[in-house]
């Protein structure tokens, strides 16, 4: 298994393809581990009362999850998600950043798996927790 | 089981206490069965391609089932998503809305659990579906 | 959309290719609407209690949607369930049969999604839901 | 955070409370970090073909999260499976045991939540993952 995309190289990728929403999110790592990706928490993502939204969240899972996968196979805009489920757990504190920690457990031919921890940006105890299933074009991944 | 919430008092309770977002959804209808909810498509929520993104479907999901529960228990605004699965099966359409079906399949002292189906309008096969559970108030809702 | 197994060949197809399970299920409908299949209830699928265990719900879920996939696309074994997400929401009623309603939501080229809903026998109050997705062998199912 | 069962514990509470199953697991490892659990693979527990079955992996993820919370919070019989999440990604190998980590990623009031990797022994790719949320007795908890 190699890194076929850096923590640069996916950043690059999300501002060519991602332009809408490249800003709200930072690479901090990409290796075999995985992928830790930062939501700039800003007043568009939050709820009243001043915590992230839970569409926040799902979709800073979702952007975690697809970077990991094309750190794997690279730069392929085709993959979609299919499947996500995630647990809320703790309520994410104000006026602070999320972190993604995203690590890929399958790499199929057709089909990637991988899950993802939330937490606010200096705590410990992850906010959510999501399990996430996207399909690949074929021939992109290699067999599994 | 009675209806304490008709679409009106869904409505009024979704500008009130979720202005920032109330503008995106019309409750379409309330009854016995659930609760159908429209999201209003407009460019904040389109990927690039213009289909509506994952995070706008998953929150599309999430306010139409914890309307669904409202207008079981009245207008407790403390309900919390503790879960979602999501499972995306289509891509919407291109320039349509969303139309969220949510059915409320228990509702427990301290849970509730229910499903969506999301339909881009006009069409028969959905785009997607979810279950989701929240946490409610004790006392809020009748013992299952 | 046809149906191209009915309930006598779902019922055929567990006794030949499932002989070691296949006295626990009984399908009782097989028609475009979805299957339903009862699950006879017997001490092994009991917990401490008396009620149905966790595995044994999971294991009729499951068995119902595969049943529901095959009568579209015919009696291929080769599906394999790649994620299932369950809710159990309430205690089966000791004494009595489960009954596993599943309706196929979406019969992709590679993918297959549906849901199931789970009932103690004569009560109309779900004990759970579950949705699934199966991989199934290409050129197996129709396009979507 | 403490724990207050250990491996010999958990092990003498399955014998105890769920004699039915309990020589098809061995509690390998309960620690801070989780709880490993063997499913010491036997005929009933395979699908034609010879592989581990669905309801036998399902099984294992929810016998091992609940030994992982009970480890935790005491031998409380009474918390219940309320949501499973699994993804089953590659065939178990033939032949060999299954071993399950499971880890306590939230511990509250009601609800507990974790998640589990299920692996052939021997291999280091899971077969599969699941994320699992408990309803535990009030008061058996510590807060959250």
């Amino acid at each position: 298994m190699t890194l076929l995309m850096d923590a640069a190289g996916l950043q690059g990728f999300l501002q060519r393809d991602f332009g809408q929403v490249a800003e709200d999110f930072m690479v901090e790592r990409a290796d075999l581990a995985g992928v830790t990706l930062r939501l700039r928490v800003a007043a568009r993502h939050l709820r009243p009362g001043g915590t992230v939204s839970g569409p926040a969240m799902f979709g800073l899972a979702d952007v975690a999850m697809y970077l990991a996968i094309l750190s794997r196979i690279g730069p392929v805009a085709l993959a979609v998600t299919t499947n996500c489920a995630i647990d809320f757990m703790r309520k994410p504190q104000a006026g602070v950043d999320l972190l993604a920690q995203a690590r890929v457990l399958k790499l199929g031919r057709s089909l990637a798996v991988g899950d993802v921890l939330l937490f606010s940006e200096g705590t410990s105890d992850p906010v959510a927790r999501a399990g996430l299933t996207y399909a690949i074009p074929t021939k992109a991944a290699s067999a599994n």
